[in-house]
């Protein structure tokens, strides 16, 4: 790695967007919530490799938010969307390729008996509260205090801009606690239409959680019981956990799950998947969109399924997502320095002991930063099959100096 | 134009698509909404040309319902595309194109200081709708009776999966009725937060009516007499009747507008701008998508929006419909059928007289469309900057038959 040269083209690229953009960024990317020394621009993504707008290159562990997941730039999900896109992208309807993605998710995924197609997770997770509802004829939608599922006013973080009847028939519970899941249920009564749970814990700024069991079991029971949807939000997780679905493993198959993210490497698509109970129900809502039938983004899905299928990307991210945390936890040990890790291996997310407003956790990722290394303070980060086993080995010689100085600095 | 060969193929992809999605298809490219005869799936798309998936080939006066507007596959567009994607697309944050593009929409859209992107026309309207009642503090927003501005749950067409709450602040008017729209903002009382007016009336199945000055007027000086906000929602007519804003040459400024489909030419995007008024508004919100700052249909945008200016597209667009409009008026005169044009030259509607479950339109599309050219029975339809006047002479080819046959069939 070159040694980083600084951020005067972001900082003269910042000012530029401040006069032409609300505060010169907005949502998930703005890095106004990171700490300074953060580059908001890039110019070059490669493989697991980002170029910021001074030149300056990251080995990247945030993936672009989970998008990319096979690698920036992936040579064989592209050549599949150049194929198509010389064909067609966008028509009067779809191409060919809409049906084999569909066949190929239904194939891929044993819960799901259809999918249909969109573009923002959000659309996904609001389209299965809204076949749900379509399918109970009921309204209360039951979801995890702290979740987050998606920007629209009914899920969005902030309250700037919404009402109160935006929220009106959701129901909080805790994840992974099934007692408060039986009360939120008993407070829906007779008007349940829907569970829905992120495919595992993976809320910003708190440890991450996986699925318990007990709580899986007990949220399907309980949606087969009242006739509602249990309705798993994998937007974040998919595809890194178990391509058959997160909840596989467990043996629980939701009703609906909502799909987007690393589904088309990059390329912009969400999907929505559901069991043959839920086939009617989504005849009975109207979701659509502009550029939600264009072929390119079905294509490099396609592709990107078949890669992750034929490499067992899965495998290849949960090792070498333990070979990180395995490295960390051994220099954090070493050092003194505690801190926690959480979450699947292959989505990790590192927070320091006893740093309420991420201290410690910024000094760690600004110095990895400045060691060529994209982590992020309390978001979870993303592994990717583009990682290498050097890769790490690089990570690590970074995230070693950065807990140097975080046992020095702040001890 | 060949023969056309019938849609066996298109059959076959029907039934295969069935079985993995709800209906076999969904949303407003659903080919159940249109007659028999229309295909479902198309495998190429050029200039203005599309073939289906059995090999027939259409003039398209559709334009993928509108997000083409220089041609499928525009040259230019696509290189500019091709070569944004050879540095990068996704990423952990935006590419410089993003400030170029919020910076060339500003210079372009007088009522615009400031942009901010997404990907569907809906993420456009709903959060012109979040940033209008984050500006007023209060909750109330007036919208003509019938009108579509996408398919979110308080905003889509169909009451399926949507419950009484997601409406709940909306007040309806009746478009180009200042009583009504005084009637509406009255009934907000001291909770009015926006009106939201299309660029011009195009619901479905009715004539389309052009904004009249008056009440282009009244709904400015009604949103400043109660500082709400004036939305625009232009995702359908966006850049096609004044790349400066299709209010613009009434002398209309809105506080918002919302903007997709064309702005790309097919990639997917989508807009809001605002005026600075609405600037610390919108950084109260908080929206944001998996694929919003990706650097490609950025790029995209950016060089559609300077071709478009550069070959003065809406003069073209406009001639062009003329041309079209006073061809069919003619062929419909001389055969004494009645039929009514209406809305923009460059979005026509076509109505027959007489025809109240479209027996008539349906026919003069089916029959247009066994003679090459793809037409709509009851949306507005959309000229495109790759149609030439040998087009134009083509389609009229067409029509003249088509109208022949509802002469003969439906006199």
């Amino acid at each position: 790695m070159e040694a980083p040269r600084g951020l005067p083209l972001d900082t003269a690229l910042r000012e530029r967007a401040f006069k032409v953009v609300p505060g010169g960024m907005w949502g998930h990317m703005n890095a106004r919530n990171l700490p300074a020394g953060y580059p908001q621009f890039f110019t070059e993504a490669s493989g697991a490799r980002l170029r910021d707008a001074d030149g300056n290159e990251y080995l990247d562990f945030m993936c672009g938010y989970g998008p990319m997941i096979l690698g920036y730039g992936d040579p064989e999900v592209d050549e599949a969307a150049r194929a198509q896109r010389a064909r067609m992208d966008i028509a009067n309807g779809p191409a060919e390729v809409m049906v084999e993605l569909a066949e190929t998710m239904v194939a891929t995924i044993p819960a799901a008996d259809w999918a249909m197609f969109a573009k923002n997770g959000t659309d996904a997770t609001t389209a299965c509260v809204m076949i749900a509802r379509a399918h109970a004829g009921r309204r209360k939608i039951l979801v995890a205090k702290g979740a987050y599922h998606g920007a629209a006013p009914w899920c969005t973080p902030w309250p700037g801009g919404t009402t109160a009847e935006d929220r009106a028939h959701l129901i909080h519970y805790r994840y992974n606690d099934v007692a408060s899941l039986e009360a939120a249920v008993a407070e829906a009564g007779d008007d349940l239409a829907g569970i829905l749970a992120s495919a595992f814990r993976h809320d910003a700024r708190i440890d991450q959680e996986m699925p318990a069991p007990e709580f899986a079991c007990a949220a399907r029971a309980l949606a087969d019981r009242h006739d509602a949807a249990l309705i798993i939000d994998e937007v974040r997780a998919g595809f890194r956990i178990d391509l058959r679905g997160s909840w596989e493993p467990l043996g629980v198959r939701p009703d609906l799950s909502a799909w987007s993210k690393a589904l088309g490497n990059g390329y912009p698509i969400a999907a929505v998947t559901g069991a043959d109970t839920m086939r009617e129900a989504a005849r009975k809502i109207f979701v659509t969109g502009s550029f939600w039938c264009s072929a390119v983004p079905m294509a490099a899905a396609l592709a990107t399924l078949r890669k992750l299928h034929r490499i067992d990307a899965v495998a290849h991210m949960k090792r070498l997502g333990l070979m990180l945390r395995e490295g960390i936890q051994a220099q954090a040990d070493a050092l003194g320095v505690g801190l926690r890790q959480s979450g699947p291996a292959q989505l990790p997310l590192i927070l320091f002991d006893d740093d309420p407003v991420f201290e410690k956790g910024n000094l760690f990722t600004v110095t990895a930063l400045q060691h060529g290394v994209y982590l992020h303070p309390w978001h979870d980060m993303f592994l990717s099959a583009a990682h290498t086993e050097d890769d790490i080995a690089i990570a690590l010689e970074a995230t070693g100096r950065a807990l140097e100085a975080v046992a020095q600095t702040l001890p």
